[in-house]
């Protein structure tokens, strides 16, 4: 028998042509500075994305959405309003969506509204070590981030020089990516975004959370072999996840 | 003698010179997914972009501006106010003004908002099928567009596999571009921005929007023979308009 | 004896190694088209860029952060409060900041507000012409400025064909950067960024500004011999900045 780890860089790979197939709708709300670079990352991987914040249109995107990103990298009160508005559409459709808490650990307010919206249930939440402990965690490892998941009975997918991803029960490590992914701007937030588009096309909140991160980190790792800086490299990664196939996530794909 | 259809490339090719010559400003009230990248759109055609939505700002630089863009990709307050500012500045003045109606099938309250403006008489409005059929009409093609374009007295400019042209009169189909212009985000809204420079330089809004989405779609061709994938589409179609020449509209220009 | 305008190559390069050691953060007020670019020009060079304008949040950034960049691209009333709050919070914890005064030649409020900010002590100024002459000055030389200098008590960066920097003591003219940087939007915009990033590791402003300027140049021309048009341009100067090393620095850089 395979552990479902091993089985993770198959299921990419049908989860990568099911979106292709399918072009899923995700409604992203999100900041300013990352709003370009997602909707190109969502658009290469076959996705539709929207980006309004206007919280008289919100219910009207998210009706026709099949999945939503909320960002809290800018705290303004519009988008406030818009991502309360949307995460109560989605839930009553019973949709899937990802919270992005982006630097809640620089700004106690916005971390404040970070656990406002866990407790909101997301499908999953995506984040990095340190967002994670201001979260309430003192350390930010594979068990505190299972415990964690267990208790807010959300996936957690924890991002750093290994991703891991967990929904309480279930863990798997990947350990792919490339260290210049940290030198564009945006690249977690649209990370957040792939893991929402995964989300649209796979209920199981953990395999799309982990297949999504997969995905990811292998285009990252065609572009630094492609690119010679971060800005082509931030060119690069647009065009490895339109080209995204079997062969290349079942050859880099590295689960533990 | 020839018809105005099989000029247009020549003409093309004498307002791309025009636009490099006159360096028309286009002030753009956007949203802020497109702003970036129709700058730069706009810049490497040769014209003058400014973005501010602030409605106190706006009036001052309608003043200085050759031409407005009105898109409605968001719909947040600020920006609708800005946009009647600058539709009443722009009108008082005689200046030219294209509108994007970026989404309105997918938002009641924006389409409305459409129907508005359109009745403030721009001399271009740039949409596609979808859009086309959120204001009012049945169906999107040459028969329909015609039509709207003469009870509006707006030349229409309706976008899609191929491009209709039509000011009520006269009509032009387009069949330049590229699929990979559908897979990077905002670039509707760069070619409304084109329509809008083109504008500034040629009076005649039917030769002017026949003229932008020939460019445009040139310039897409020419980036998909340089690029392999969506990211560096992005790249190349903006060098493609910085180095556009009357030998290759003239040779890759489809009008019928 | 060496001027000190002989140093500057040679320092120019050991603060660019310091920004890399160092990493430090630099907060940016900047406007929606330019925050994108901005970032990735930060964190190319190895600064951490943050860009929240919540005013709730700016004082918990401002804490953090090791130099702040004001830039009047967007007036709205967020962004002057957040930019009000912000210097307030800089100057009292005696970091450097920047003001960036985008486009004051075009709107007259935005220039009132300028000359409020420009008394509140920026370690520096980079504008333009136009913009220094709508800051009262009738002409903008190399005298004008170095008066302006001495009287606002600024390090002046008055950008154009040369690049003239001065403390109302010293002055140094800079030759270097490419016709290019012209066509892409928001360039001025990063290279103010830039200064704010070199005022964060260096506490002579007059020297970070100049070695700001001389290292954004070179890279500009470092991007200009690698690339076809604007699209390729913007992508190539920021891989530029990344690899930016001493032996490049010292052999393109053209001051006087």
């Amino acid at each position: 028998m395979r552990s479902p780890q091993s089985e993770l860089p198959q299921i990419t790979a049908e989860l990568v042509e099911r979106l292709r197939q399918r072009r899923p709708r995700v409604h992203c709300i999100t900041n300013a500075v990352a709003q370009t670079f997602t909707a190109n990352v969502l658009l290469a991987l076959g996705a539709v994305p929207s980006m309004t914040i206007s919280p008289k249109e919100v219910p009207s995107f998210i009706r026709r959405a099949d999945a939503l990103l909320v960002n809290l990298g800018m705290f303004d009160a519009e988008r406030q309003k818009a991502s309360l508005a949307a995460i109560a559409a989605v839930n009553k459709l019973r949709k899937p969506w990802v919270l992005d808490p982006v630097f809640i650990d620089r700004s106690p307010p916005r971390a404040a509204l970070a656990r406002r919206l866990v407790a909101k249930r997301p499908a999953a939440l995506r984040l990095n070590e340190q967002e994670f402990r201001a979260l309430g965690g003192k350390v930010a490892d594979a068990v505190a981030s299972a415990r964690y998941a267990a208790k807010t009975r959300t996936v957690v997918g924890l991002t750093g020089e290994r991703d891991l991803v967990s929904d309480g029960v279930r863990l798997v490590a990947i350990a792919n990516g490339d260290p210049m992914m940290a030198k564009v701007t945006a690249m977690g937030c649209a990370g957040s975004a792939v893991v929402a588009a995964f989300l649209a096309v796979e209920s199981d909140a953990w395999l799309a959370t982990a297949a999504a991160l997969i995905a990811f980190g292998v285009a990252g790792e065609v572009a630094a072999e492609r690119s010679h800086g971060p800005g082509s490299f931030s060119v690069e990664i647009v065009d490895a996840l339109y080209a995204l196939d079997r062969a290349t996530l079942v050859g880099k794909a590295k689960v533990a």
